[in-house]
């Protein structure tokens, strides 16, 4: 029986938020308070907790969360225009669009509008871009924190045959390619996918984000795979069968604790990046 | 023994011209002439090459070709600047830059100083974006080629494994995302790959993309796989050993005449593609 490892989240968060705290504390001295606005259109009641979650966690730090509540008649045209607004405002350094937002409602219009220098959730086609091309300032942050939780456990991505399940804009795709920048070799994997379990079962790593609540099943998970789960589901369950493929892995995120913390700890990283960088620009 | 399908890339060239030359005449016709602009900076012979052909194939179709050639002493601000007048310029409908530029250039810079309404060849951060999400105008030439050469031959995508030998911003990680939108699934491999032949071996589909001479070897190659070649090596060779893969593939590209001829009459229509914009935004 090997000695199996799990990738504690809240640990690599708790880590991540102290240094930010020093951050924080130098610009609030030289006159900056962090800023993020959070946008939720409609009343999902996940999507208001998310934006709840992030908020509290920008408080407990002293960053600014500026919350934007819009209804969920609000048009393509009303929302973007908001967002501009929020673009202009000096005050305000990341803005981040909770998704899913109401169908009407062109998401990818909306994304673009966000300033490329305040999209600290890695959203827009550039930000998607300069991070496949390994020189983004803001990352997606759920690709960002799978990167830094196998970074903070030392686990070694070059060389190792990464097999991605999921390939949405913000989460399969930028890993997939992040990965391959680590040179990983990446296998992304998606519905269509004709033999899922016998790919698995090929990976050193595993990044399951299909959003299929406990999809990944033990016997598809090679002895002594690492198991990233990106999934939250309904009643705090991941992507993948915990039990049975920690019988397998050699390491394995948890749900909740996993890569969930990271991703907000990342949220804000980048949240306060943005506002050194505005501060420096501001010539204080 | 199977049959062995050769996948005649002159002769999706030929067809593509065929449909634009109709294009072309009716854009004439209403007074635009669609012209391409070529940038050459320096004096390697290769590059030469390539921006003559290009710009013979413009003008067989009717398009204009304007090269510019800059000396290889010019500085990335020398460069952008010329890249911006043609940003600027009405009569000029698609902007190439060859590379590689002289190490001594900032060729991502240079790139995304092309304005995206004239990226005809798919350079910048946005196209590349656009791409990966599925709705841009001008992918870029080498993989949409690949595409195109699959699509005329009805070789289907969707399901099969499909492995990529190179990672490059405008080969290997377009035509990664390109085939993964169709619903391939997409290995990406590279020089930090453990086990090529391994992977490759299970590949349903290859696209070699490496710059390498004859370096896919045909026993690397599984029985009745499709084989596409991007390469373009010294001596008019592929990445692939075309023989020893021949005898294992049930379809595969030459070099000569196999992914090359299709990028460049995939330029082509881009270019006519951009004219066609512009006529439209005129208001012609």
């Amino acid at each position: 029986m090997t000695e199996k490892m799990i990738l504690d989240g809240s640990r690599v968060a708790g880590e991540m938020k102290e240094t930010l705290k020093g951050r924080v504390e130098a610009l609030a001295a030289a006159g900056t308070t962090p800023c993020l606005a959070t946008i939720l259109v409609g009343d999902d009641p996940a999507s208001e907790t998310y934006v709840r979650m992030k908020g509290n966690a920008c408080r407990r730090l002293g960053i600014e969360s500026r919350r934007i509540h819009l209804d969920r008649g609000t048009t393509t045209g009303q929302l973007t225009e908001a967002i501009r607004t929020l673009n202009d405002d000096p005050l305000v350094h990341g803005i981040l669009l909770q998704h899913p937002v109401p169908r009407h409602i062109d998401e990818r219009a909306a994304f673009e509008a966000i300033a490329i220098g305040k999209d600290v959730d890695g959203v827009t086609a550039l930000g998607f871009a300069q991070n496949a091309f390994g020189f983004a300032a803001y990352p997606s942050c759920t690709p960002a924190a799978i990167l830094a939780i196998l970074d903070y456990y030392r686990i070694p991505i070059e060389g190792k045959h990464a097999v991605v399940v999921g390939r949405s804009p913000i989460l399969g795709k930028p890993v997939s390619l992040m990965l391959l920048n680590r040179n990983a070799t990446v296998t992304t994997c998606h519905s269509k996918t004709s033999d899922l379990p016998g790919l698995l079962r090929q990976a050193d790593i595993v990044v399951a984000a299909v959003g299929r609540p406990r999809f990944i099943q033990g016997d598809w998970i090679r002895e002594g795979a690492v198991v990233l789960d990106a999934g939250y589901n309904e009643g705090n369950v991941g992507d993948v069968d915990y039990d049975a493929c920690l019988a397998r892995a050699s390491a394995i995120t948890p749900v909740p604790a996993g890569v969930g913390p990271v991703t907000i700890a990342m949220l804000l990283k980048h949240t306060v990046d943005a506002a050194e960088k505005a501060a420096a620009t501001a010539g204080r």
